[in-house]
């Protein structure tokens, strides 16, 4: 039945006490409890707006038993990772949430208002508006950054020759979904390993400020959300050059090979939901790089090398050999 | 069923394919395609940004039998009208479509697409960015705007003794909603009304440049989403003010009211979906807007006055009367 959206009075007061003390200080001049917000800019220096949208579909992206604070939590850093994948400051953000009658209670915003406080503070990133509506659970935020003119990351810019980088480690975000959805898991894991990996899918760490430095010395750049190889294959075809990734180079921590012998590798190369940051680096940023890995500024693991495209183009080699196609990443509708 | 998150590789194409177009240019450095988009901002004039989400859920805000054409002009429509509430002028916005497996189909798409493209280059928006998930039909969309610094029109500025006005005509939503619902219409009504009513549903006239003119003379200004008297009720909470409205002077089209006889009053009053703007001007430019209004530059009607609170504190006074809270709105997740 559709309704008159009269019914989005309620709106106002779900937002007014549950949100407002998300709006943080980043030049808001106006926050929740307008038709829009008022954001000042900054004049002195040369900036530019980074905009990116992210959505959260339960029982798509998290499972029906994932507690509001976990679900936020996720919601915000998968929109963080943006940012970082980008170079750009998180700074402003909106939530257009859409829940289901029997959630709107006050337990459960509450829960939902606390894990995206604590994230948001944690990046600096202000909620400056959004709209709440009823229906199957929703989260879409839109996160607006800044960056200096001219040194925003892209996907485009990898060039032959360029060395390929992993920030952090690969294969958390598949171990951590097996867990949260209690799939294949040996009665080995223990718990120690399947808290980390609870905690490390519901709040994987953006690399937001990883992102920011990487400006000075990537060529291009990408966050692993579908999955190494399927994310190397966009960066490749906006780059319009081809890559080849080294298996054995791949970082994944002990725990997830030890516990997970048989997926591990697929989960690294396919799993998607990594959150790390994917960049390429051209030879003459190579030693800045290698100073800032060895000096603890960065945690980063060459993993392959750019290449020129072959006669079928873009395409990604695992060890020099194509990519199975079917291999690459799930069809998006294919479920 | 939780699926990793390399099932939005599909995203990528459907992005690619159907919304490419849209991207207009309006200082877009990057549109679609990455991980975020880059927009330039004026340096040489001061602006703020103004930003504005709002969902819309399928059965909720719109029926069922709606067409994806008809879906996204309203999505487009009601985001716009809220860059008009502010006086700011729309440049930019990003698209959450999260849509069932069945919709996600060619011709489901291009329609949207079409209809997306219709609205934003009427009102020179582009599209720069989104993310398409799989689930229950839900839009979604954040409006990036421009104006210049310090004159935005806000809910909070109205004074007692501001003249109150609103843009156009009501009740036209309220009918619009009828017909699209088959709710109650007496075989009466004539095929052009109908026609009339159904294209206003869908496609509400957001009053983008009556709220750009505005910012030089109202005080407060809001759209009507929630209903006339909902949305004056937000306003003069905002303003710390009560507001007296003259049942008479509402501006309603003959082919509502003798149409709609025993509704036309009560949608004007309470019914939402109108998206016309409600807003206060101080008697000192009230000459200036009445040369506006005769000499056909705007199309507005006073319809109260803005009068210091009573003992309750802000409140809404129909004809001097107090509106009964429970004519005021409806409770958001009441149904």
């Amino acid at each position: 039945m559709v309704q008159s959206t009269s019914e989005r009075t309620g709106e106002f007061e779900i937002i007014a006490n549950y949100f407002k003390d998300l709006t943080g200080q980043n030049r808001v001049v106006l926050g929740i409890g307008d038709d829009g917000a008022i954001l000042d800019l900054l004049t002195n220096v040369d900036t530019q707006l980074v905009v990116a949208t992210d959505s959260l579909v339960e029982s798509v992206h998290f499972p029906q038993d994932a507690s509001p604070y976990h679900i936020a939590q996720r919601a915000l850093c998968v929109n963080l990772s943006d940012m970082a994948a980008m170079g750009a400051n998180p700074r402003w953000f909106t939530l257009a949430l859409t829940l289901p009658v029997e959630y709107a209670k006050p337990v459960w915003l509450k829960e939902f208002s606390a894990g995206l406080a604590e994230v948001a503070e944690e990046f600096h990133c202000s909620l400056i508006g959004g709209d709440t509506t009823c229906g199957p659970l929703t989260i879409s935020i839109t996160m607006l950054g800044e960056v200096t003119s001219g040194i925003a990351l892209k996907r485009s810019g990898a060039k032959v020759g360029d060395s390929i980088y992993v920030t952090g480690h690969l294969a958390d975000g598949g171990a951590g979904l097996a867990v949260v959805t209690h799939k294949n898991i040996s009665k080995d894991i223990s718990h120690s390993i399947r808290e980390r990996l609870i905690h490390r899918f519901y709040r994987p760490q953006p690399k937001v400020s990883e992102g920011i430095d990487l400006t000075a010395v990537a060529s291009s750049c990408i966050d692993i959300s579908d999955g190494l190889i399927a994310d190397i294959d966009h960066l490749c075809k906006s780059s319009g050059v081809s890559a080849n990734v080294v298996t054995n180079k791949l970082p994944v921590l002990n725990d997830v090979t030890s516990g997970f012998p048989d997926d591990y590798l697929d989960w690294a190369l396919y799993g998607g939901d990594d959150y790390q940051l994917c960049f390429t680096v051209p030879e003459e940023n190579i030693d800045k790089l290698t100073r800032w890995i060895v000096d603890g500024r960065l945690v980063a693991t060459r993993i392959g090398k750019i290449i020129s495209c072959g006669e079928l183009g873009p395409e990604v080699l695992l060890d020099d050999s194509p990519v199975n196609n079917s291999q690459k990443g799930f069809d998006h509708f294919g479920y």
